[in-house]
């Protein structure tokens, strides 16, 4: 199989084209770079091997986008800024399957699309068409999917450990949600704020409450899975660490429930899944699943509250990992296909 | 002016030394440590200069706590294992001033004290002539007191932004804390966890909830300011941070209240303060504050909730630049003497 | 195909155990801790998915010795302290093939051993069968060998660009190799030295000159391949990263030599080679090759010497990586098989 | 005394802003930023306390050159970019003292200027008058200079340790000179290279042999000292720490000598310095002079060579502490005044 990335000169582009390099089901790659066509990759990327590289891209070396659609890839990652993808993605649309990392079909709704990211769609024809790629929740859609959108990685660390307990209702009107983020999250764009000298050794709270763009993202699935509005607040913070993402989530039961009865439903909504790791006696680390695509959680009960703990490696499962899980799902491979369940010591 | 620290070898006693040996007021300092009698600082801690060192410390060397008795200290710093403290500042007392920056005299109440840590106080009538020295709060009793009981640093982070509002009635049952800690507050004895290897690129919660020592520290002094008692819910976090402590707190509010309002009560009761910096246009990050006694704090009102944001160092303002603080205060010395007001860059 | 352990809870163990749970020939794994029978693995390794786990440690927990034994693997890793490594494993001699990794059996001269290590050899007999496994250079040894000394992380950063310019003998008397390597190298044990707080934003140079046991075994090596005794001045720094090792070598040259034979000596002796990534137009970063079994080498020519730069994952093509290889190399399987030739971004 | 700083928004122009701040001698402080006039500092960097600014900078802002230039003051510290340096300090030689940061007084000599820096000097006249700003060795020059071109760091730690040496002669002709940089080396400019995802867990080395403009500076120190010209080759690395450098140098020895002797050597030009420790037992390590301005020395005799150790933080010893430190010397102040000999925990 053809699988072409659009955008491959960034992190989550780059992190996909170490996926597909290894996955037994993908021939050939073509890793579109416009402002890069020509040059090599493993001149760009030093961890790249260039004898393995030349097996599946034959150049080695960026392509345009025409070449990627000269090749008919079946599927086509697009993992581009924001507004940028919901162009490109349109031109591939019918003839692939797209999977879009950017935030370009997260939002279904046209109104709440205008009220995340201040301007009109540019595609609702598209947008409307688009299946959210949380893997563990949308198996069945998106099996059928010609366009999924890949989940936003503070959305997907946030959104598995509490919607088992949203579908149970179990959950009262406040949930407060504190996240821990490394800096790969701020993307490749050479920034003062993610120079070396100014994080190592800092950290700090950034965009709170309601101001990160990921608030609507997972306000709209807390809400999308109950007709009880609830009010949540979002405290992402900046932490030195490359990869990695840790959410702390604060809410109230709205009944008496025991540890036996969380376990019950945890076991209920990920017994069988392949990368929800459930831990009974510990507390979850990001050491734990870095290069791995898996999200592990547990939970705390303090008096009539709940407290919820979930890691996941951000440009993993909560980027090019979940897309190639869902590029499994989609074409009927393995689900695990290409990924790692083990997290790098 | 004579010093004494008991317990010079541990993070917060070496950072002590460094203060004591830049302070106008300090002509000889007695480094106790028991285990390391006789051997040279400068070997132990390389970034002490021995020929700088020598002008306060004539010795160059730990000595005993016989030694420092013999000196007749004004001032006895204690930096030393909980419950050991409590033990050898009985020696001093009467004699010297006796600033604790263990956790013996933290808790006033006999009962608590058992909740808190298991076991009856060894000395219940220190333990109860003992002030609790949050500098900006009871500057009036340290100003006449013995025993003086140096907050952990996150009760210092998490009181300072959260104790005006407090005091001024406009919050509700529920207090959320989010705490991020560097490595150093897990002290200087060699364990897996403290480990470079285990803890770079690692984040995450631990003894979440109420099960965290300074969790009690915290709620005694919210519900002593105020009648009605609060739940807190506090949600400490090791990141990979040498030094520096960000807390997050989320909570409601009892009124309709401005940011004009709350600029007024920060100024009122912070207005005159030395080391508290109420920032207007950001959010406070650890990295401005390592190295200074400083605590940057700000806010953001978000519905019916407020969130409050602070930062302060560890070793600094959350343990030895509180104690020199607080010696400043009680022999009526300048409040910033010996101590940084900037963060390094 | 069966494998054991032997310590199995230290990095490199830890390591290894990854590797064989991915390789495709392995179908069960004995990680054996005497200290830790019974204990679960994923408790005490929070990265490994015990889900996975499960499909080749039926038990999911550490095992004795004893029970290896029982279990007759085929190949036994040894990731030992030193010493114990040898009394070991002279009881799985002769029935399975040991790749040991502990520096028990990289000397084979009894006379040497005893300058590098203080004691005598304790088991002279396999002293004298082990073959060194720097598998790039002694793949026909490799292939017989069943005792199989894997060579340290310094040593096969620093032989591999160095051997090729030896075997042809353009390289003067004086060889000068300065290290750099993460903490990781140092172990597991909690020691001071390798706290969080003591390593981050800290560097140093250590056992500079002859003083570093790994000093003993490149010059036994660069001896062994030419009669002309050359004198190595080795000087390795600590510096604060978790995996990798930069390896920066000064030499004079002989005769007057260029660019392309440089380049053609490296093609003739690395031209086939799966591992090691010689590049043309930059210089090697340890980033680019941590997870990855590669050794990227480059070199400059300056006036009448050289220098030569090499980087590896200490953990990996310096430990636990280059002993998969060898496993693959002697039991005839695909010498890439279970290893990652690309890094982590 | 008033002192400007041009660059003030730079790491340099800022460390130096925090000492000049804490200086006993100087009064007002004009921070020069052409780009960011009218800017609030502390908004620009967040670890300086507006409240303390206010006492030395009446407006707490940037200002504008003609600013510094209608302030009159005694001192100007440029810390601006190559060849702009040149420029504006020109308009103040004759009024003020100047002690330039950048590399443009650092080689008097205009050939190798040109050799160095592939351009003319633009002001050959006050490039033949600038003193080359080493403090430890020329003490009487920069007491009565107008223009000290503060020396680079690199240069610093490199000559510290080897000048007493070649001084005395005991040198041979090659000096292999290995040195690691933090990150705060590059500036802080936001490039690719400097981000905090590419730099952590990464070390590399970089523009060896004779590339780096440094290696000139080094040399030129070096044969200036003595007639005998050494070949020198200077291997920089980058390593991830935000401050501090380590150099480890290898010469031979050109007659027997002794630890005494060199120990004596040692003492003769350093045994008053105020700044130089040096280390009988034990090898530096950067974290021991972070925020001093010290620089620490060992050495070990290997066979007939000598190894050197040095530790400076690039951004104090290395850059503003040096400055000022020749402030202090130039004014007759007290060599450490303002300046700290500890380093931080």
């Amino acid at each position: 199989m053809k699988a072409a990335i659009l955008g491959a000169t960034g992190y989550t582009g780059l992190v996909l084209l170490r996926y597909l390099m290894n996955h037994p089901k993908i021939d050939e790659i073509f890793p579109v770079s416009s402002s890069s066509v020509g040059e090599s990759i493993s001149n760009y990327d030093s961890g790249i091997f260039e004898k393995e590289l030349l097996k599946k891209v034959p150049s080695g070396k960026m392509v345009s986008i025409d070449d990627a659609k000269a090749g008919n890839p079946q599927v086509v990652f697009a993992a581009l800024p924001h507004l940028k993808s919901a162009e490109l993605c349109s031109d591939f649309y019918g003839k692939s399957v797209i999977i879009d990392l950017s935030a370009d079909f997260r939002i279904e709704d046209e109104e709440l699309f205008i009220k995340a990211y201040g301007v009109k769609h540019p595609n609702p024809t598209l947008q409307k068409v688009a299946v959210y790629g949380l893997s563990e929740w949308y198996k069945d859609r998106i099996k059928n999917a010609n366009l999924i959108a890949n989940p936003g990685c503070y959305p997907t660390a946030s959104l598995l450990p509490i919607l088992p307990l949203i579908k149970e209702d179990i959950i009262g009107d406040d949930i407060i949600i504190n996240a821990l983020s490394g800096i790969s999250g701020a993307g490749r764009n050479p920034s003062p704020n993610s120079l070396f000298v100014k994080r190592s050794e800092n950290a700090n709270a950034y965009n709170p409450g309601t101001k990160h763009r990921h608030h609507l993202e997972i306000k709209k699935e807390i809400n999308f899975e109950n007709n009880k509005l609830k009010n949540i607040i979002f405290n992402p913070h900046l932490i030195p660490i490359r990869r990695g993402m840790v959410v702390t989530t604060v809410c109230k039961l709205t009944k008496s429930i025991s540890n036996a009865d969380i376990s019950r439903i945890y076991n209920k909504y990920y017994g069988n899944s392949s990368f929800i790791n459930i831990l009974k006696n510990s507390l979850p680390e990001t050491a734990a699943v870095i290069s791995s695509n898996r999200c592990d959680i547990s939970w705390q009960l303090e008096g009539d509250s709940i407290i919820l703990f979930s890691t996941i490696d951000n440009l993993v499962k909560g980027a090019s990992g979940q897309a190639i899980q869902n590029m499994n799902i989609r074409f009927g491979f393995e689900e695990t296909a290409g990924l790692s369940v083990n997290g790098e010591l």
